[in-house]
């Protein structure tokens, strides 16, 4: 029965060729790259909060550190480290090796080497933290944007939370929506992809910028409160919503509602002056990845956030995004 | 009923004067001081695992950052920063109130800014990752022993593994013990003090260092194993174990069991050359910190790790450490 050590080392130790000293000693020691600073962020997953007990393993590897990167992404830093913590019910061997499997498919994606971890026994919780460098003063912070600056999202938030609606029997996706649809969902809920690439080609370009975790009405109001300004969303310019052959009134409701308010898209909500709507298309289209100008920020009372329809009414939704211990 | 946000906004947020950039983005931003290194260490606190599920939150708030503390003395780094993670079973202001004085009374101590974190619902879990700065090449790694180098140990192991023993209801020191012993061993595995001045003291002098949170001999053997030596460790040479007015024989065996084999005491063991001596003489006496020079690394089995008692025959103990998963 191999010990915790022998665990760590057979599935988790791997070459750290960026880092001075990676995993085995009291800590890690990294050089960091002379001029840059260095970006920050950690992310806990719990089951049953963030993700249901019987997800994949390998699936589960791979958001745990995607969630993370999407932090990063997020201030337009490159991700360089990580770091693992995880407590574990059992040592199962099969599902921590397909654990592993999804965490360094996703490390590898993104040039991200496991520096060190910590391993416990106890109900399962994986804790990241992650390490992006960046240049001084060039960071995509929250508090940057300006009256008059345009809004955008990138991809198609709201997937994930229908994928999960599905997982959970809120919905029959296969029965309303044509494939791909609701592999899309699937996927965006189970396999995010964080937009590193998208982040820093932003730079120097956005105002600012957030990733959809909590919902994109919500978490733009964080752009919003901590820049003084207002936003105003455009209903009519949102991202198309999934669509079967047949309208239907309940499923496009609920598309709705998982747009605005679903969490665990991250996708990225960024602001940017109107004067780089070109450049940002030139992103997009670079990147593949549809980037959708959905409002602007006005003076008015710090955070609101209002969704408009086209007659210029303001549209009420039930539910604005997730936060915890509300 | 404040949400999650403000929860974090009323207890955990402090200046951090030394951060680019700190709490409340999607990153907080470092620059660290050119030329050095950054070392970096996490650790996960379960409930029942790590500390009893009614440890007073204040204590633990203390004990969640000493540990994290104790990795960056035992490689000899001046700590810097650090994130914390929690999992929290419900929201209870008073808890997190004393838990936050707690941390922030050990972050002071020892000149540590929170730069982020993470508020989530689930089981009682506390993840923290912290960061210290180091002079390239000049870390205490663990794989520095040389054959005949001595072995040394401070303050004294053994007091958190009798303070857990008192608590668990296993011994009674109150009734066996005069003060200040009874209270010494809860301080211990209560409010442990990381030996961060003694580590930094140990650069340029120690030749490897581990922070004892295993148990002495466990820890002794990683870096005999990571150095390519054996260790051996002389009986009388040990500190002095706590007694009473009259010799107890079940308690000088739980107590010598709890010296070679009791976690949870973050003292540091660590190994320099024999020319060494009088100047770790001489930082005890500026730390007022006892330091025991307890044995001698020997060519033989990597990773052995072997009592003598006064007639050179070896000691056999029960337990030689505490490993997850075993």
């Amino acid at each position: 029965m191999p010990g915790e050590f022998a665990l760590i080392d057979r599935y988790f130790a791997r070459p750290t060729p960026s880092a001075a000293l990676g995993p085995g000693d009291d800590c890690a020691l990294l050089q960091p790259t002379p001029g840059m600073q260095l970006a920050v962020t950690t992310d806990m997953l719990v089951a049953g909060a963030h993700f249901l007990p019987d997800t994949d393993p390998k699936n589960l590897g791979w958001k745990t550190l995607a969630v993370n990167l999407s932090d990063l992404a997020a201030m337009g830093a490159r991700p360089r480290w990580a770091t693992l913590a995880g407590a574990l019910p059992d040592a199962d061997a099969n599902w921590i090796a397909a654990f592993a499997d999804g965490f360094f498919a996703c490390a590898d994606a993104y040039g991200v080497e496991l520096i060190g971890g910590d391993t416990t026994r106890g109900p399962l919780n994986l804790c990241v933290t992650a390490f992006g460098e960046i240049a001084p003063g060039r960071a995509l912070r929250r508090d940057g944007a300006q009256v008059d600056d345009q809004i955008w999202v990138s991809g198609r938030p709201g997937l994930a939370a229908l994928g999960l609606a599905q997982l959970q029997g809120r919905v029959d996706l296969p029965a309303l929506l044509p494939e791909p649809w609701p592999r899309l969902c699937l996927a965006a809920l189970e396999k995010p992809q964080p937009r590193v690439a998208l982040g820093q080609a932003l730079v120097g370009v956005a105002s600012a910028a957030i990733d959809v975790s909590d919902g994109l009405l919500a978490d733009l109001g964080h752009i919003a409160r901590r820049s003084g300004c207002a936003a105003a969303v455009r209903l009519t310019r949102l991202p198309h919503l999934p669509k079967g052959e047949r309208y239907d009134a309940g499923l496009q409701k609920l598309a709705r509602e998982c747009q605005v308010a679903g969490g665990d898209d991250y996708e990225l909500c960024f602001t940017a002056p109107c004067a780089q709507h070109n450049a940002i298309g030139e992103i997009a289209a670079g990147l593949e990845l549809p980037l959708w100008c959905i409002g602007e920020m006005l003076a008015g009372p710090s955070g609101a956030v209002t969704v408009f329809d086209p007659d210029g009414q303001p549209v009420e939704f039930q539910h604005k995004g997730f936060e915890h211990f509300d």
